[in-house]
């Protein structure tokens, strides 16, 4: 088989089969196809499409392309969460602790900022010594030991994906169904566990601006992830908005940090428990949301959930310090006050643009090869419903320059509409969808 | 700017500006932007398309890589010719000294073979000592002692088009004409002269198969050239049979100076005059067909064409005693004779085929890095519309081995169909087309 030939086929809208599919993925992953032409043909696919079967065979070529965690050694119910990036989201740093505290193991493969979205593996690598490259042998006995593990992919799970994810960040192929489907159930179905619970980001933050391409992304994932026979429940939360307080690595430990010990922003308290109660649903623990809640709360209060999070730092080389310490965090040297230039309501936040322009300051990268400054970020003052004061403080920017922060200073100010007519705050919790029903998510699901 | 929003841009349909163009092509060409995302951009543009003002912005930026040759000091008309490239096609060997005899400056920087079709460089490096590798200024002064010079692309003349094209070849991102359109002027434009005939070749030979590819194509160049206020024509001519009687690089060369001796094959003349009229009429220095060729013939028989290449050769390091004696040229240990199988008429050359079985025999490469057999090519004996009779000599073979002329004999016989019933000469000028009109070509036109 000739790539050119094959990159050409699929540029000229046909269909490719699974021996072309493997060999694309094999010869990729193998480094005999470079980088250049992957490229080309993640564009041509892109622009294209891929069918239902195509990207059956894409994530199965990928999962093959490493090792599947046997984690049957483990009795109690294995169950992991997987958003599909927004900006602000630090859910997973809570939740796993939260949910593994009521008695569920969480084995977690977490992934980079992907496009204007940050990352967990970037988050939890700002806290000093923390160590997200663990071998599967040590992310198995963690999860006996401690129930819960955030790795990386390492270089035996889905060594395709891993390939494949960092390119498509840098060529404009993030947000495309298929690829999105293929590169998250490639590493969720390796890490061995029984279900999954999917938080898809709906609106301007995340990659599906719309409700009808988050509940697309939804149903493809479940399609293709039952027929690897496992339990898929999908989540669609709202991103039109940074969710909590903060964006940025360091800024976002903290945040997550403070959850734990029972101090949240509301938006962030509402999504993380209503994910964390669909885990524990689907582990077979609870049978209803209020029961879910109430275990949640007990792990939230009694510090058994923060006391979890502890483990994992000391288990993942992770300062504990941290906890009660927060200048043991990488420290901006530079914090800048973006103040409203009106009065009025919070009508709208340019969320995307957000997000790059974190990547801007730093949070992120825009090449492969960059350096992320894991203090880099902004904290979000304001939130959209809210009333804001001329001259009061939107937002401000962690970075090391001041130069910098005056710069992206003016554009942040942009994502900021504020508008003379009042606005309502975003719901935040949309649409609920399984392997057999869609439905919406009425008042008493939700947290109290 | 970041890189990947731009792809994103051009994937999304949207249209770049002139700063965002030339940030990815000076980008790339510098090394800061990696081959991977340059080709996600190629790709992208090919299958959302380049607009015209978007094609005139990358041909600039590929220009302006490198240097443009400036040929002010030179006070007569400088007119170059392009061909899209053919089988056999030897014409810019002939013309270059024809039209510089006339009083143009004719300053050409030519190509090496590509695909299946022959490039001047490969024909002009089969003479002893000649050379195609002289700098910017070796170029003006030739120029300006004798009005004409052919070179190769140095570093220095649009070093983006020599990377990007590297690119193209190998991720499925070629035959695309604002691609094709921009390497192409890129190139021509920055030998600095005044204007260029374009001769598009169209049919089983060429790159373009249909006439209304190489309508567009030609419309394309003239449209983006006249925007760098440059005259431009461009003639449509046939490639569905070789182009004279050789094709093969020292078979081409001998053609070339029987035809400035004044042996012409008819198809040959009739090119050669045809573009050589088109570029006196661009330098003003006729206003007719008629007197155009009045010149051109004069030239012709009286010997200053042959002349001007004699010189061209002295000048280029080439060795002049070629003219006199062929056996100074590279020979081919053997010739052998293709014959028909049957009489008839012959009704079609497959003539892209005849292209890749020359590179077959060694006088072409197939990879970048193979040595060319500057003496290997055929002889072709017979063309569209002639009488055939059994046995009678098709094509005359010369390469170095007697069994790989066996072989390739066997297949290029093939190329040649032979029907029972009478068949046309094919036209050789199509169509002609300038900055502001298209027209057919009326027969007084042609040369008589």
């Amino acid at each position: 088989m000739l790539v050119s030939q094959l990159i050409a086929k699929k540029r000229d809208g046909q269909t490719l089969s699974e021996a072309e599919i493997n060999y694309l993925v094999s010869g990729y992953t193998k480094g005999e196809i470079p980088d250049y032409q992957f490229s080309a043909f993640l564009m041509a696919a892109y622009l294209r499409g891929l069918d239902g079967k195509e990207t059956f065979y894409l994530t199965k070529a990928m999962l093959n392309s490493g090792k599947i965690v046997d984690l049957s050694i483990i009795y109690s119910p294995k169950i992991d969460k997987h958003s599909t990036g927004g900006v602000g989201d630090k859910v997973s740093l809570i939740l796993a602790p939260l949910v593994a505290a009521c008695g569920v193991t969480v084995p977690m493969v977490s992934g980079r900022g992907l496009g204007h979205t940050g990352g967990t593996l970037d988050k939890l690598e700002s806290i000093p010594g923390f160590r997200t490259d663990l071998s599967i042998e040590e992310f198995k006995s963690n999860l006996e030991q401690i129930g819960l593990c955030l790795i990386g992919q390492t270089e035996e799970i889905a060594p395709a994906d891993k390939k494949i994810y960092a390119l498509r960040d840098v060529t404009g192929t993030v947000e495309f169904i298929p690829f999105i489907t293929a590169s998250i159930l490639s590493k969720k179905l390796a890490e061995g566990g029984d279900g999954i619970v999917f938080d898809v980001k709906v609106g301007q933050g995340a990659f599906m601006k719309t409700l009808s391409q988050a509940r697309a992304l939804a149903r493809s994932l479940i399609s293709i992830g039952t027929k690897f026979k496992k339990k898929m429940t999908a989540i669609l939360t709202d991103m039109s908005e940074p969710l909590g307080q903060t964006v940025g690595n360091s800024l976002e430990v903290v945040e997550a940090i403070e959850a734990l010990k029972g101090n949240w922003q509301p938006d962030l308290k509402k999504v993380t428990y209503f994910l964390g109660a669909e885990m524990l649903i689907l582990a077979g623990k609870c049978k209803s949301y209020p029961q879910a809640y109430q275990l949640l709360n007990k792990a939230n209060q009694d510090g058994t959930a923060l006391d979890k999070f502890q483990q994992m730092l000391k288990r993942q080389g992770g300062e504990t310090g941290i906890i009660d310490d927060y200048s043991k965090l990488p420290q901006a040297k530079v914090q800048y006050q973006v103040q409203s230039a009106r009065r009025g309501y919070l009508k709208e936040i340019q969320t995307e643009q957000i997000g790059w322009l974190a990547i801007e300051i730093g949070a992120g990268r825009k090449s492969k090869e960059d350096q992320i400054d894991p203090a880099a970020g902004f904290v979000i003052r304001k939130k959209i419903g809210e009333r804001v004061q001329k001259g009061e403080v939107l937002a401000e920017i962690h970075c090391q320059y001041l130069k910098l922060a005056e710069k992206i200073g003016e554009q942040l100010k942009k994502c900021f509409v504020v508008s003379q007519s009042r606005s309502q705050r975003p719901k935040k919790i949309l649409r609920r969808l399984t392997s057999h029903s869609e439905s919406a998510v009425r008042p008493e699901m939700l947290p109290g």
